[in-house]
Parts: C-alpha cells; structure tokens; sequence
C-alpha cells in the first residue's frame, strides 16, 4: 500500500502538490506537473481515499454536467469537448443527466449534485427562469449556464457562455436572401427558450432587413424526451409545408437534428433539396455533415465554447460578463437558388411512412 | 432542516425504508414506495449528507458508464435509456466517460471510480481482455460488460449483456443475398474487438452459405477519437470501392455511423445508393432513418439491453450466463437488386470534398 509521500517521491513534488491534484486544484498546475503526479498515482496504484478527502475538502474532482438529451448527437459531441478539457484542465470526471428542458428534472439533479458534494455544474438548458441556479451559487456552487446570457438589468453570480444565437440565425437567413429567396420560414418547436427567441429575432431582422417575406413556423410541443424527438417535429414540419398554398422556398431550422428531419419530411412529400426548397441548420455537429444532400449550416465553435465553460466551472475565468462565440456559416449542398414554379407536393399518409 | 425521520412520517414509511432509499438500496422496493419517498424528500427538501452516508455504506448512488466515444450516436442514444432505468430502478445518476477503446484511458475510469466509492459499473468495451475487470470485481465492484461475451473456458464474475452480433451481420447478409447480391463486402476497422469478429464471422458464414463472393474491407486504423472518426473511415473505405475493379453490389457496414459515411462516400463518387451499391447497417440508431435513402438497418434491442444491464449492475438479477439479445432486420430503402452493369465511378480528390 503506497502513501501520499510515496507519490510525491516518485513524481518528484511536494506533498502538497499530490493532495492539490487529488483534491482537484489542478487548476493553476502546469500541465507536465500534473501529468507526472498522475503517472506517479498509477504506478504506484495509490488509492487515496477520496470520501475522506471529500468530506475534509466539500469537493469532489466531479464535473456535472446537465444536457436537455443525450439522444441529440449535438451533445454528444458537446460533452465529448467538455469532457476533454475537464480531464486535462482539472482532472475532473463528469457526472452527466439528461433534463428534457423540465424545469423539475433540473433542480432534482442540483440537489444530487450537492447531496454528493459535486461543487462545479455546467448546463446546457435555456430555461427562462435561472433562480435556482442563484440558489445553487449561494450554496456554494460554481454553475455555468450555456446558450443563454444573464436577464437584462439582474446581477448574476453564474457565469453565461453561449454563441451568438441571433447571428447564427441571421448568416443563415442573409445565406438564403443572397441565393435568390423571398419567402423564407423559420422552423422551431414550442415554447420561448432565450436561444430560441434570440434566433427567431435574428430570422426576422435579417428578412425584414432585405424586405422578404419571412414567418416562424412552429412545429408543437416535444414529448417527454425532449430534445430526442425534435426531428419527428421537423419532419411534420417539413409536411405542414408541403401542404401550403405559398410555400416557402428557403428554410431556416432550429438546429441540425431538425433540420435532418425536415430534409426527410419534404423528401417524403415528394419534394427535392434544394431545388425545391433550400434547407440551413445550425450546430455544426458532425453527422449533419453526411447527410444528402451535405446540409449546409452555421457552425458553432463546439471546441472553444467547451474550453471556456471549462474554465469557468473551475473559476479559472472569474469574469461576470458573458461570454459570446460567434459562429460561422459552412457551406455544403442544401442550398440552391429557389425554383422557377412551385413543384406540386404529396403528403404521405402515416401508415405509409418509414419508421 | 428536516430530518430522516420528517421524511418518514410524511411519506408513510419506516425510517429503515428511506435509508434504503438513500443508501441506493431501492432494488426490491415497490415503484410506488420509491416514489413516495422520492417526492417526501423533494417537499421537506431533506438534505441528506451523502459523503458521511457513503464513508459508512461504502456505496454511492452513482452508476459509473464507459462508453467508446460519446460523439457516436449510438452511444448517446444507449446512454439516455441507461440513464432512463438507472433512475426508475435505483435512482442512480450517471458518472460517464469516454475511453476511445483505449485499455489505459479505462484502467484510469476504474481507479477514478473506485477512488469516488462507486461499485457499480457498465463498460461498453469489448477490448479483448477482461483482467482488469476481473480486478474490480474483486475490489467489490459489480461489473456489467456490453457487446462481448465472457472469455470461453474461463469463470467470469463479470455480468456480460451484448446483441447476438454475429446473427446482426447474418441478418443483414442474407437480406442482400434475397436481393439478389453475389458479390459482398462487409466493411469494418482497423483492430477485431470481439464484436467485430463475431460480426465477421456471421457475414462470412452467411456468404459461404448461400455460395456467393464475400469479401472484408479493412478501412484502416482509427485515430486517438475512436468511434468519432468511424464514419470518415467509412467515406474512405467508398472511395475504395469505387476504385475496385470487380466492385461490391452490397456492403453491409461495421455499425450505422460507418453506414452514413458509406453512403457520403459513395456518392461522392457519383455511385447511387441503392441503384448501384446497396448499403445495410448495424445498431438502429434513430439519426441512422433520417438519411437518404433511408439506412435499411439491423436494429437492436437498445431499451430491452439498458434494462438488462441496470439490472445486473445493481445485483437484482445474478445470473452468471451471458444475456444475448436478438437483433431484427428493419427495411427502409438502402437496399435493391444489384445494376445490370457496373457504372463508371469517379472518386474525387481531397481538395474537391466537403467538411
């Protein structure tokens, strides 16, 4: 059985600096010492004895992390970044929950959280309403909260790190102006999250700024799983479209799982993308980028999103400002200039669809 | 501050009952009680102090889940339906992380694991060798192991739950031989873990069966991201086909992500999916039916396999055999009858391709 001294002996380092890595104050270490004192713990196979530690300490080398679903590949990959740079930045493992966006699921994973001393919280949620999230810091807690900023004119002692929501939705519709397209929609479920309000607002500045017509279409309420079903919701979209008099030619979707669902619908009504109607996502994530036709989308930068929230969650970052990504439009082949006439479409009934 | 006892008296049960509940002893407990205490312990916002609780149970009530990468969305979509019954069944949250198929990345999950006092845990590994597993056990670990079977020959103290994935690849064989193939290719990476070779071995033996060409494609290695890069191998390995002289008319894939780069590959090269190469995947994943054509694909049993596993991590079933689950062909539309003749194929170069 190895002891601290033996780790600090093999590494080369104080005690000290074992007992910092093993109580997670990694954080201002140089990346080699880390690494060293790492090695050292498992050569030796020291088992230190964290519960112990914890409860000396109050903190646990956790990272939470709450996602609205990990059936969406968008954060699949988003956890993969935070992941990564919780383990290189602070050694950090994550203890991960879906949400569904309910607002009972959030609270109930905070109170675990703080029931097995995890001090450090990063959510991707959105939900209008942070006061729960105060409540947390005020217990202790360093939260990050994703894609959405502060409310206006409250002081907040959660740090916000998201993109540019209202810009991405803005590249994506001037992307589609700039192709020919006067009658534009914007696809989302129900229910104002700030993220999808702030897109929305982009959507329609960007259209009433080129005088076309621009409306928000949207698709309903989720299920219980949430974000999981949110391509289902695309696909009925992409049906409530086929059938319309005057049809959109260009479409702005919420984000990519939406917009995979709604290049499936209008495929299924008959309808060609782009040559009938040009579809544009955003996210980024990677599986959207195999799709056919290649959906054309604006990226949010996952990597350096993820970096920031990182250091934020280990205070690493001490600023109360928000911090805003800019994203980028990436362009594939889900765009076209619109057609000529309005191609007649054919809404498949339900028994007749794929499953 | 409520106490243990507040809990108790306001959900109608004995004290021993929440401790139960408390401690992750909930297994045998009925749905109905496990929610009355849930929600007694919501109301009276009963703090319990988890860290001196696991110090004297030596248990916490986290579920530890290793998965090969979690930008895969299969694994994702695995991870929600664990999560799902990790909650309903033991209210249990999850500890995840991605080990990239890489033995020391998961020999550190373990220590970490240990290190934070939890003692339940699913792998989804397959590497070869079980020892360190065997070790956990040891240390008092309940060890649940997906997608591989125990070592033949040896006793195993690992539960093992996994897809008949030889009977997967057969499925998905035999569909394209009903279709009229005769010239096969199953197509797969760098590295036999011992669900690719059973996969192998099923697309091999139903080849052989019906005497036709059956052929295995190696795309190569895969990077340090594991499974996130499978589908680029899977665009590589198209590019190969379409430089075969005597092409492939049906390939069945690793997995469905390999199955969507595949079909990106392919008409890359200007070959039509299924008109000239028919393509089938494994694992059933829900982004896998939003291609066009939609992925003809074998599913497995996701939600039936998560529970299994629950199950086993939390003791409730201790059953020693393995738990293999069938897996059912789904038909969409990346299937028909092989071409007449075979088109000329163009595969462009890297310059030329998309992001």
């Amino acid at each position: 059985m190895s002891t601290i001294q033996d780790v600090a002996r093999h590494a080369g380092v104080s005690v000290s600096t074992v007992s910092n890595v093993l109580n997670g104050r990694a954080e201002r270490m140089r990346k080699e010492t880390l690494e060293r004192v790492q090695s050292a713990i498992r050569e030796l196979k020291f088992q230190p004895n964290r519960l112990a530690q914890q409860l000396k300490t109050g903190q646990t080398s956790l990272l939470g992390l709450l996602v609205p679903s990990m059936t969406n590949p968008m954060y699949g990959f988003m956890a993969r970044e935070i992941e990564k740079f919780a383990q290189e930045m602070g050694g950090l493992r994550l203890l991960i929950g879906s949400t569904y966006r309910d607002r009972e699921k959030e609270s109930a994973f905070f109170d675990d959280l703080l029931a097995h001393g995890v001090r450090r919280v990063i959510v991707i949620s959105s939900l209008a309403d942070e006061r729960h999230f105060e409540t947390a810091v005020g217990n202790g807690m360093s939260v990050v909260s994703y894609d959405r900023g502060a409310t206006p004119g409250r002081r907040s002692r959660v740090a916000h790190v998201m993109p540019d929501n209202q810009l991405a939705a803005q590249l994506a519709t001037r992307h589609l102006i700039e192709h020919g397209h006067a009658r534009l929609a914007f696809t989302t479920v129900a229910g104002l999250t700030m993220s999808r309000s702030a897109k929305i607002q982009g959507f329609t500045a960007a259209a009433e700024h080129a005088r076309v017509h621009g409306e928000v279409l949207d698709g309903g309420p989720l299920n219980e799983y949430g974000e999981t079903v949110i391509a289902q919701v695309g696909r009925a979209t992409a049906h409530q479209i086929a059938r319309m008099r005057e049809r959109p030619t260009g479409v702005v979707a919420l984000n990519d799982l939406m917009a995979m669902g709604l290049m499936a619908g209008l495929r299924e009504c008959g309808l060609a993308v782009p040559q009938d109607v040009s579809v544009v996502g955003i996210d980024g994530m990677p599986v959207a980028g195999l799709t056919n036709p290649a959906l054309t989308t604006v990226c949010l930068p996952v990597r350096e999103m993820a970096q920031a929230m990182v250091a934020r969650a280990l205070n690493r970052e001490r600023g109360r400002k928000d911090v805003v990504f800019a994203p980028s439009l990436l362009r594939r082949e889900s765009v076209a200039a619109p057609p000529t006439r309005q191609r007649s479409a054919r809404v498949p009934r339900a028994e007749e669809l794929l499953s």
